[in-house]
């Protein structure tokens, strides 16, 4: 659930979102766009997280792997419904990781 | 609950956990610590979920704050309790937010 990413510098896309009550399509689409995200050059990883708030956070080889998938032709219908009808705020910030660092518990059996 | 934060360049700390079923004295740590974050030099707003995966995230004005906060004493404590009990993984991420846009729907009264 963890994304697994490279050594840095790689970058990530940090979208936090708020839903609007607009269900229609949402889940499927979120599902489809996910999928293709997943086959696009570049691509390192996901986290996706919602309580209220919504955080989805891709993780890209490069800013060009970015620039692609926005305007990737589904993806950008994708966005025109979002802001017509699935969200009712969203912020997208572009990031480039510098550093990273984690932790493992030890297995416990 | 999306954090507002100044025009770019500025930081993103990205901290993707997953718990422990630990819970004695997390969440009151995790609120103290979000009161000593938002009282440190630099720090512009976080913005925090969880779902199974949890994901903060927090913005500050610099690298330098960023080493600050993270070299805090009661944030140095929290950090090992964080080890030692409270997460079974985690994954941090020290990130230049180089560009952001965001959309907000008309308000409909």
């Amino acid at each position: 659930m963890i994304a697994s990413t490279p050594s840095p510098p790689y970058y990530a896309v940090i979208f936090s979102n708020i839903r609007s009550d607009v269900e229609k399509g949402y889940a499927e689409t979120a599902q489809l766009m996910l999928e293709l995200a997943e086959q696009q050059p570049g691509y390192l990883g996901h986290e996706s997280v919602r309580d209220g708030l919504g955080i989805t956070i891709s993780y890209w080889k490069d800013l060009e792997s970015i620039r692609l998938w926005k305007s990737q032709s589904d993806h950008q219908l994708a966005q025109q419904m979002g802001r017509d009808q699935w969200y009712t705020s969203y912020k997208t910030r572009i990031c480039r990781v510098e550093r990273d660092y984690g932790f493992e518990a030890d297995q416990k059996e």
